[in-house]
């Protein structure tokens, strides 16, 4: 796996005057930028037996759902966002679709922008498409990434922080400790820049040396092999999933010896802060990298942070159509 | 097969105080519960040429259909029904979702009530998932069986029974008959247990001897293997849908054998009160279970039974969103 | 490939009255009609980076996309006007619908019908189905063709017919040329039926031998072989779809052959009037009936068309929903 510049990614997402008008990498957002994200994602938070917020920002605004990589949790959290903002939503299966006429994506994009579809929201296991194809939409038209290769995936680092602020508001204190294939996950890179740009105090990384990410990549955190020093005392800590395929790729024989290695269990979690927090992106192999009882514990924050994703969709939604339409 | 015991499915329907908060099966149902649903479906139901009903009941809450085994006909009867209250609705073809991540099904649920979905809509070929997720959801949320395995299908048997009363109020005096595979039909169970809380007078069931169901269920009513002597003078006759694996079972033939024996034909409907009605849950084998004559006759209320599901569900989804949210 | 017959679907489309109650063919549209649909979808064009055009037109009515042959495409553009009019949307994929189940697709119309749908957009890869199923459903139901074979696709002819208006108002003196695969084509028979419908001056068609329509069809239009001649001081030019399997049939070996002979390139585009128009109906295969430089030019006007899609459904909708409703 090499190393993916994102350089391209942070120039196009921005207009000429510098508003943020696409959504694909949190790279070079800055703290205030990130931080306005997360205040209005807050503002659409409600506990859970409440109603959702829901107000008419995207009010006769199209927000299209392209899923080139399926995911049903994403997309409905996608759609659920667009409807609680008073728009319409069309979902394409980008895998049955008109790809098999032979179709370009970009021609597929231009259809939709002329559908006045006004926010693009892709999904793609392959890396580069979302900044490749941001500079040729027309410019009512917003791309919003939904998860790219193991690259990007900005609206789940977003989702994190604002799940460890809520918790943990002193950044500057706080030492998070990620574990797992970290070489293959955009969800730990879009969390550690969304977390290195809000100043947190201390980031640590842990997983098989076969899966952990070049040395260049992040850059200040400390590496671990050994999950058992890596968790000693922090306040939050984030399991990544794992595949079978990468299992045997660091040479671990199966979900158990993982599971030994590095899954969170009870006897692991109290070696953290007795207040630490437990993160997991989802969907979460039970088992595996964490345990049924670390999972469905007290110090399980995994539910909240989806209802923050559907709050942090809403709030990047709102704020990137307004970036595209000059406001 | 084996009979599945619903007592679990009875219990874990209601809350602590005995409001109806899911609904799984119409077993332990009252007489006035069913009643009170059919009023308020009644309510909802409008001539075909109308509009449909529609208001505000489920403002703001969101409905999610999690369909495990596919059935476009249910799954459009209940989309509409919650689009036509107002909710937001999101379809998730759980056939090709997470499953294949190997995230659990209830996990499945937990993101959904996190991101404030009101109403679980399940449809499953197995038996006995929505009693076993039912006690773990959050009190917000309700579980609405779509059809569970051979079990239960409490919205169709609310449909029949709201079906046979706008034509024959009177249900003391009421004969009717099921005719067809019976083993396997959740609609049979579903539609015996409201006509049976609801007081009808009489219920016949006819089919192979094969596909009778055990003993111990459908208590009281008069087993035939004859139509032709099941049918005589009866009010109400109800097809079922057969199946060729079933046919085989039962050591019949073919689909003109299955007619000949079981099927309802003009010169059968002779037999039965002339101002008898004629049901069948659909989609329908013409020509096996029931002839084209007979399907679209004068006494045919089929797609009566259609509208009718409409205006049950919408029904359905306004009173249990009222239970879990303690109103 | 044999002809067609569409003398049944203009039949089947009206009232009694002579209303226009479903949309099948173009056929037998009076010019004032045809003339109404375009004022009124003119009505609903906006600018590419306005929001588009919404009102209320179909509140409380539904629409059915009933899609047997996929496209996402089009379906999309059905569903925004849909949605943009206030319409409750529902698709179904008929691909994996009930027709596993054996029922017959007028069941199905029977189905969604008693679910109160108004307007059931239907799209076949086989001849005849929506003129076949017309005259069987109830009268406040509308058919509305989204593609029937090779037979017909009035909402394209219209488009086409609206995006040539917008540049060229004078139809009388206007030439057109339709280049590609004219014998499969329902794009060219729609939107020749709306040209000669309007008086357009000249039709001009061009292709290989083997791909060009039979004699009997496209009337009083020239046919040509060699697109060089075709094309001279044309007005219009429309590329049609290739399909690989029909080069074969045409003994073109290659995309490039093809190209060479027939595709629109900026050559070519020179043997025109400086102003003509280039059209797609798209999805475009590049670098086959047409490249890069042509399909994205200046004179291109092919995202116009997708832009004016959805405008004419919404105008098409709204109409024929009028002419079910008898008003």
């Amino acid at each position: 796996m090499t190393h993916f510049d994102t350089a391209l990614s942070q120039h196009v997402q921005r207009t000429d005057t510098g508003r943020l008008r696409h959504l694909i990498t949190l790279d070079g957002l800055t703290r205030n930028e990130i931080t306005a994200l997360l205040d209005l994602a807050q503002f659409y938070v409600r506990k859970p037996h409440e109603l959702p917020a829901r107000d008419q920002s995207l009010a006769g605004h199209t927000v299209a759902n392209l899923f080139f990589e399926p995911s049903t949790r994403t997309r409905v959290s996608f759609e659920l966002a667009a409807q609680r903002l008073g728009a319409y939503v069309v979902n394409l299966d980008m895998q049955t679709s008109s790809r098999v006429k032979g179709e370009t994506v970009l021609d597929t994009l231009y259809t939709l922008q002329a559908m006045h579809a006004d926010v693009l929201v892709m999904r793609d296991a392959e890396p580069g498409l979302p900044a490749q194809v941001a500079p040729f939409v027309a410019s009512h038209v917003s791309i919003l990434n939904a998860g790219e290769a193991h690259v990007s995936h900005p609206t789940q680092g977003l989702l994190d922080a604002l799940t460890i602020r809520q918790h943990k508001p002193d950044f500057n204190n706080l030492s998070i400790l990620i574990v797992g294939d970290l070489m293959h996950s955009r969800v730990a890179r879009s969390t550690w820049r969304a977390l290195n740009t809000l100043g947190i105090g201390e980031v640590r990384i842990a997983g098989p040396e076969h899966l952990l990410p070049p040395a260049h990549e992040f850059k200040g955190a400390i590496r671990h092999t050994d999950i058992n020093k890596a968790i000693q005392d922090v306040d939050v800590v984030m399991a990544l999933r794992i595949q079978k395929e990468r299992m045997q790729q660091a040479h671990i024989p199966d979900d158990s010896g993982y599971c030994r290695e590095f899954g969170l269990t009870p006897e692991r979690m109290k070696l953290a802060k007795p207040d630490a927090i437990v993160m997991h992106p989802a969907p979460m192999n039970r088992g595996v990298e964490i345990t049924d009882d670390v999972a469905d514990g007290k110090q399980s924050v995994i539910q909240q942070q989806v209802t923050n994703g559907v709050a942090v969709r809403m709030a990047v939604l709102a704020t990137i159509a307004r970036g595209a339409h000059g406001q």
